[in-house]
């Protein structure tokens, strides 16, 4: 019976391996499984377990390429950093899983889908309003925000089932994607702690890095970067490379208190080496091709479009203008950036692009100089104009 | 006679020296040069030089208490960083030292002010057009973009007249105030070379920086930094000290290709520890005392309000509206900020605030958890509303 | 017993009336009822009539002075029209309706207060914030939202405990205040109707207007109107006198089909017709006294100043910034303006300020123009240089 | 010798009748002059005139579709009015004047373009800034601005050299196109003053007016008009066709203090009546098919679209990223819009769209309501957590 098909994200922690038989029991339904790949997750693995765990029906989607290419560089090109901190991984994640989750349960016929995500995070916003957009007749549900159980509720109705769990040590709550890992729980939720080396698991931490520099050149082609030194990488493979040699130069950490989309403040620690790096790149060639207005504006739409992508809003009509706004100013977004990573830090050293508006002969105080400094007085009486006017008129 | 009296912004180099001569000659007029200390000026030495190429009077004032409290904590306060990179010292500085002109031309009833700036460059708007401002009626006369001289010319021009000049040999142009260094020119024209280390002077490169780290805790009281690890301190004692501690691990560097104010993208290199380590730990301290709103608004005003000072728009009444605006956002801006500087890199590592609006008993995944999960369902019901209606309505 | 007591806001329709007894029998709760005129309101006929349907004790207050000062002047002067066409007059009441229920409330000492406010509204959204702002320890109860009555049933429930209440005819849901009238559902949900003569009770129809045009001078004292016709006349007094006189003329229907606060989009009628001479008025002489950099800004702000007032956020402190910003921008906002009214429009036909921006001798095409016609050439070469230099680097 | 010929932008009025002779003899140049219909221009009357007064060739060119096509409906969907007054028309004109004499001259081997506008207006920016886009390497001359003559000293020059010049005997400056008619001069340099009737001409007055009102509605298709009561109309027809019928019910009519883009505030009087209703239908539409966050941000957009256009920057890649954004917000703003015409007024009394996001089912206080009214707890619970948070922690 299809209306008896529920399709669950599931990851393979405690809760979603308990989600299925819970699930089962609650709505006398079918459970298939579906474990998404965004970046270092072991499918088959998963699968198995899923299938130990009670799953009818175990799915796998490898989705790192259309993350790449649908999510992640559409949000570099629009210079999408939440409250100038925050890349944006497991926000732009989310989107991406709920279109898998929609596309599963309407080949597999289910009534509805369900995720692991709590009553007090943005996930679940994310999850559900992307559901909403995406397939407005299948329903949601949120066992765990739902069931009302603990931690060690779980682990008690796991032994009770016999279900071969085994519950995460960690003390903190982690989620990963291509573009970072994001850390919260425990002690991070103070504030005024620094937080612990353990908390950090792709950067080295800054004693352990290199002496040396590592330079780099990211090409970027309109917005867009498709080569590293030289070589073209596919975008999988260049996000993969960058956290790699990003990471061990320190590169990446973020320790930020954000304000979440639930209403409440939170501490929130990111690892995104790649995605750092690009940024910067990305921004430092947009001011050698960018006018002075367009980089104005696009600032501000950098802004909007962070928090339409941090609130969920991914699959709507206004992200949709936000993006062919963005592409448009991205037709000249085409060079070479260099790089120095060193010692946690990523600064960019060198940036060229094939139609620069920076021109060596109106910016030089040499010989070649072609501004026309006759010209200035004119400007600055017209400029100050209204200046002089309002002091006279109105002076204080 | 009054209308024979032109006071001058005597910096000491080689254009301001030539410039006395060349003034008196042009308008027959008696020559006052002032010199205005910024930070780092030894007025008495330049005082000397002043008489020595024949200014009639040679005043001086140290207007580095002004120049904290009134330019820099405001331009603080509001988050005025220029195109997200330089945190405007010159900029900052400029409207300052026509203050000072206008007060000098007042007092010794001179029919003009005389400065130094080229005829491409911000600095000549910005003068002028403070000017302008706040005293219309003195002319500003700008001898170095009307002469036309080459820097060759000058040099032969001071000959024939004895003057004792003794030319910069730096291949660089600088400016420094409090706030920061500004170096371009030379090879710094090409954007594509890496600054040579030349170029840096209060900023020690990474690699003679110390291997341990130097933490710090900032004192801010309603947005303006107030003490250092609990020791109360004066604005200008507290920027000297942060220039000191955290140049000499480096930090501070900033490269970046710029939209001047005059239509044209120049390179600039600034050193800027101070600013960097306070506008960071500024930042944090605002993630815990204003809500998202305000965030939101005040980081729309913060680029608003760089353009303005980067724009020479300082006396205006509508950089005192923003300021209105600043200051009523920065009532609970007070609280402690934990800041780590280490290799180049100033981390912000913990924030406390008074009143602060993170609440630990709601963001915390543990027991002490108030927040209402249950409440999470017609949120997201109501909040995804319009998109669902609109994905129905408007199916792409 | 102060645990038993709930303030009810109480305006003496059939939905409050019910809910007298509702509360009274749902929480055994003694009920103190509170009518609050804020214009147009019979205090004395709606206490007796809460008494009469079993309130313990019936308040009233006239709020129309806290009105006009604390909420529609400051909007005024912030140019606060929702969606660039609803004067915000319900919206404005909401939160000084919260003000008294909350201080009724402490002086009443009862644990919670109720309002009769539907669940698909802005208007609990904006009293429940509200609430939460001012008295985040007392309770809200919302019965018509919670009980589920249709107004049948509501009849019923009036006749079965012999309640004298007298049903509402009208086909429409009106509220009133000095600043305006709403008037929504019956047909006007029908948004390609055009509404009936019967919706609007402030505004004659075209026809029966007056066939000779008002003409009537506003003064306005930093953004405030203070006199009409050279007459001062205090706030309440002037706004009722415009409401008369205007509406007399025909002036201040409004049509419009707007984004409510809880994802949907409703048809509107509104009817203000002081709120639009006013705001008219007060725009115009904004033309003459602020500069257009001042202008751009506050633009944006009024924007945001109406959607923080339309969504409930009154008693915020990003409202509060807002604020200091327009209270700073209104310094020089002193001045007349000479409006006409006639057949349905108002038209500002004249304005002057104290402190005008607007200069004759600059503007004139006569002979007392004083503006530097030469300065253009300068002016206009660097102004397009940044155009002409991009569109040889990038053509397209 | 092709260095010899100067493309002058001919009106046919005394200002550019003086021109082709002055031209000619300063700079020895054959005067080609060009004669663009932008609306209501008798081209061959011109044409003749240009001939006599010496020009070597007269070149005409009928611009209107492009006009509506390339301009005036690209303004129209983006909302561009200028400070929320002026619907553009002069400067919508600008520009395609700029690309015809770019055009003409390139095909005309001139080394020169010669237009008549002052030093102290807006439009020599608009021009000369469109025509370093479109054609750097062309000269632009300014004969009004370079020649210092009165409008006495014109009449004098064209009788001594025998020119058949016929001065307008207007006291006012007047600028006309499709898209509306600019007046200025004069006593509208007072703006104290009301306007004379005779500063009007396509608007009739309101005395003179129909007592019934026009019923009439418009159809949108992406955007853009293309019917009127049902019947398709090419752009340049529905526009004139609009003019005509509600200039002829007074509307129409705008009286501005505006900020010009040379640092002065000018009086303006403007007739625009197709522009005001088509944007007043146009703004309706968009009420019905866009979402509240597509509505906020292009009324941003709006604002600095109309500022790009008022301020000449036609030719800009900010302009084209701009106007992406705006084709992507009109995918939907398809419908009709009925608009009642009576007594200088433009009401919108209907509107539907083929996707409109009003939901009558979701509006309703009718029986159909399918509104979730029990969700609005939990949305108001979160939906107010940080203004309760806010209030607790910094009370005031």
């Amino acid at each position: 019976m299809p209306e008896n098909k529920i399709v669950l994200a599931f990851s393979g922690g405690l809760d979603t391996s308990v989600a299925v038989s819970w699930l089962k029991e609650k709505y006398g339904a079918e459970i298939v499984t579906l474990t998404i790949d965004l970046g270092m997750v072991d499918l088959e693995a998963i699968r198995q377990r899923a299938l130990r765990v009670g799953a009818a029906k175990a799915l796998t989607v490898d989705a790192k390429e259309a993350l790449v290419k649908d999510f992640l560089f559409p949000a570099l090109r629009a210079g999408a950093v939440y409250e100038e901190q925050y890349p944006l991984a497991t926000a732009l994640g989310r989107p991406l899983i709920a279109r898998c989750l929609a596309e599963a349960a309407q080949a597999e016929g289910a009534f509805a889908v369900a995720h692991g995500c709590t009553g007090k995070g943005n996930d679940q916003v994310r999850l559900e309003v992307s559901m909403a957009a995406l397939a407005p007749d299948i329903k949601v549900i949120a066992p765990i925000r739902d069931w009302g159980m603990s931690r060690q509720d779980e682990i008690d109705y796991a032994k009770e089932r016999d279900l071969p769990i085994s519950a995460s040590d960690s003390r903190f709550s982690v989620d990963e994607n291509l573009w970072g890992r994001s850390v919260e729980a425990g002690e991070l939720e103070d504030p005024w702690l620094e937080p612990p080396e353990e908390a950090y698991v792709w950067t080295k931490p800054l004693a352990a890095t290199p002496d040396e520099p590592t330079y780099l050149v990211v090409h970027f082609q309109q917005g867009a970067p498709t080569a590293i030194d030289g070589e073209e990488m596919a975008g999988v493979d260049l996000i993969v490379h960058l956290n790699g040699l990003a990471g061990g130069h320190g590169i990446g950490r973020v320790d930020h208190v954000e304000n979440r989309l639930v209403g409440i403040k939170s501490r929130e620690i990111y690892e995104t080496p790649a995605a750092i790096v690009l940024h910067a790149a990305h921004k430092a060639l947009e001011a050698l091709t960018l006018s002075k207005e367009q980089a104005r504006t696009k600032a501000r739409v950098a802004q909007e479009y962070a928090d339409m992508v941090y609130n969920g809003l991914w699959f709507t009509a206004h992200r949709q203008d936000l993006d062919a706004y963005v592409r448009s100013t991205q037709r000249y977004v085409t060079g070479d950036v260099r790089v120095r990573l060193h010692k946690a830090t990523c600064t960019v050293v060198g940036r060229t692009a094939t139609n620069s508006l920076y021109q060596y002969d109106l910016a030089t105080y040499g010989r070649e100089d072609t501004f026309d400094q006759a010209a200035a007085e004119g400007f600055i009486s017209i400029y100050g104009l209204p200046v002089r006017t309002q002091s006279q008129a109105q002076p204080e």
